[in-house]
């Protein structure tokens, strides 16, 4: 018969990338705990039209999309926003603001399989809704910060913009919202000079032009010196200048938290997505150029989706990029479990070996019981090759004595040991 | 415009629901560690080929299958088992046995919707891959009960029978493979008559009619009693000897182990998946009638994927059921976290705010910080209401002293505290 592979495009995570990818998820709900984020679970399968609705040409395109057996029109979801908004708009649309959410699962998107990019991959996604203020927004990013901290890499940059100031300027120009969409997905692509073709074709003043062409060179570490540069030059544009008042004062704000976040400004930066409506960013590491996450402030889509008018402003962080990410950088997550193999040395000693184990795993001590039926050697050798620390060899001579071998193997010593001072001296051993 | 819906049979899970989930999982990883089971994630796509290849005609009628946009025939996975068998077969190929594997994740049926019954639900599952010793068996008996007792079920049942007695007098009879899945899918079912009706149809002997017409009817607690009646019935035919004698051995040797297992032996259980040859199991409540885990020994599967011949016992957990039975049984599930609400007085002291709220959290202590702009009255009030249990309100009279008020709200007390004593301040309030 012949070997069956995984689909195209998505893969198997083996212990050890199993084990990273919850020492990872571990971390996103313990910064959902901290920031007082409640998990919702949506299904991973959901109505086309709900996932479609705001998502972006190209996302769209890219979608898994099937009919199920009552030919309804569904889709694998390719990010949560749509589901938690649709939530929002539904169930919990009388519950009390600020409502904080937070989502951890897998999202599918048809791309081309490429180094971190995957068409089953994982994310963490917290949502804050109710607020327009920018200590929301700053929350969202501190608590990107938290979780880039503390899955422990140590270099990473956040790449910030503002989509209403580029709104701005368009909508003062009467640009279409279709030509601004195409425009922004350009521009998430630093494609600058396609973007320009296009904002110069359909007849967008001379000044315009000109403020795009140096605004799309704007960026920097110096925040304010870009947000100065960039207010100089949307003087006029009153939307425009008003989503840079707010930018600065998100970053105004960031300062005086005395939160350490290594902030890059980036004047031409849009996002694929259409549904931002405020603050946009991403946070990258030097290793690759694929943002390790990214969200920002999308005040009208819950309105969109039939809840009531509610600013919202989310992130997404993408797990198997995360994990790249550490292992570039060598991150080492330690193992802490001290595993214990438990051999009967007769077939008739099979019942007071599985004893043992139940006893020794009420005390959470992972144990493995010989289920090969192995000579006591044999089972030995698997158990020092499987890098296992201790064995507990069970024989009637010790037994009859209510005791058992202890074997430490790594140390390659064994003694006798008392049946109810076996989780003593494993607890001496680790020690 | 219109109300979005969850799709037909799937369901959100809202902060509580959510919460008892994560409960269920984190002891069903913990269940695993214990045991030395090592996880491994496949994806929830995977072709329909391998999905459908040993499932059995009525599981395959009811998978979400669909092509993606590579003309591929795919399908959202069922069950968990098949892909785990095509990881031994393939990438796992050469790893040392046994090998044991633990999966979580969402799993999906086309099921028409009842309790307890969704089109994606979620299962724990263990596989035991590489021996076809009891002990095995036993093994996955074992951390099955473990787990039904980890979550707090009080009161449940394990109905236990050996699929290779009704495959061996079968064998012996002539009936072709296809009849006998048949009848197993109505025995599962148990449509007694209906399954009689067909082993008399295709003609076996009129002793095999009346040997099953007696062992349908045997179950019951006192279980060697069971075995007992089934060994003089089955006599002379030889592969149901056989196989009685394994179900007799895993069943002495749970005996042996002393492990606490109520269990009920069935003899004419069979389940309704195809791939099965050894003892099967399913774990029941008295509240309601649909199994909350099941699962039994399958040894050819792995072979029939492409792999090397591999003995191998496994079971998968509902963890929808499981939390409709903890329900029914009114388990209850501490919060254990006592939430901060931090508030400043005025728009100036955000920053702040900001700089406690973090200090807090690197204390693992769960922080909101007020994003509304609303007066300390309000804010208090919504976390009131929302039964946070402190709040420190951030005033610039008490900030200019190092300090905060910090309010007890479930006492309704408050004090002023150095900001360097807020963590111990808060730790001796719990205590």
């Amino acid at each position: 018969m012949k070997a069956f592979k995984p689909v195209r495009g998505m893969r198997d995570f083996l212990a050890e990338e199993a084990r990273l990818m919850r020492f990872i998820e571990e971390k996103a709900r313990k910064i959902a705990k901290i920031y007082g984020y409640k998990e919702v679970i949506t299904p991973v399968v959901e109505s086309y039209e709900l996932l479609a609705a705001k998502i972006g040409d190209e996302m769209r395109s890219r979608m898994f999309v099937f009919k199920d057996l009552g030919g309804r029109d569904i889709a694998l979801r390719p990010e949560f926003t749509a589901s938690v908004a649709r939530l929002i708009a539904t169930t919990l649309r009388t519950e009390p603001r600020p409502l904080r959410t937070f989502s951890f699962g897998s999202v599918y998107r048809y791309d081309e399989p490429q180094k971190g990019r995957y068409r089953e991959f994982w994310q963490s996604n917290y949502e804050l809704m109710g607020s327009n203020m920018p200590e929301a927004d700053v929350e969202i990013l501190m608590l990107t910060n938290s979780l880039m901290e503390s899955v422990g890499l140590k270099d990473y940059v956040f790449k910030i913009g503002h989509i209403g100031v580029l709104r701005g300027i368009f909508n003062q120009e009467g640009l279409e919202e279709k030509t601004q969409n195409a425009v922004m997905q350009l521009l998430d692509k630093k494609q600058y000079e396609e973007a320009l073709e296009i904002v110069e074709d359909v007849g967008v003043s001379k000044g315009c032009l000109n403020i795009m062409q140096e605004l799309v060179k704007l960026k920097g570490r110096e925040v304010f010196t870009i947000t100065e540069k960039m207010r100089k030059l949307v003087d006029g544009y009153e939307e425009a200048v008003k989503a840079l008042k707010n930018l600065h004062e998100i970053l105004k704000l960031i300062r005086e938290s005395e939160c350490k976040i290594d902030i890059i400004a980036d004047a031409g930066f849009a996002r694929g997505l259409e549904y931002y409506t405020g603050i946009i960013f991403e946070v990258y590491v030097p290793e690759f150029d694929i943002a390790l996450g990214g969200g920002g402030r999308y005040d009208h889509l819950i309105e969109l989706f039939g809840g009531e008018p509610t600013p919202a402003v989310g992130v997404a962080h993408g797990i198997d990029r995360i994990m790249l990410a550490m292992q570039m950088q060598k991150v080492i997550v330690e193992k802490t479990e001290k595993a214990v193999m438990v051999i009967p040395v007769e077939s008739s000693l099979k019942g007071e070996a599985l004893k043992i184990a139940q006893m020794l795993r009420a005390a959470d001590v992972p144990v493995e019981v010989e289920v090969m039926g192995r000579k006591v050697t044999k089972a030995l050798e698997d158990a020092d090759r499987r890098k296992m620390e201790y064995a507990i060899i069970v024989g009637c001579k010790e037994l009859n004595e209510g005791a058992v071998v202890l074997r430490n193997l790594k140390r390659r010593e064994q003694k006798t040991v008392k049946l109810e001072e076996i989780l003593k001296e494993l607890k001496v051993q680790v020690d």
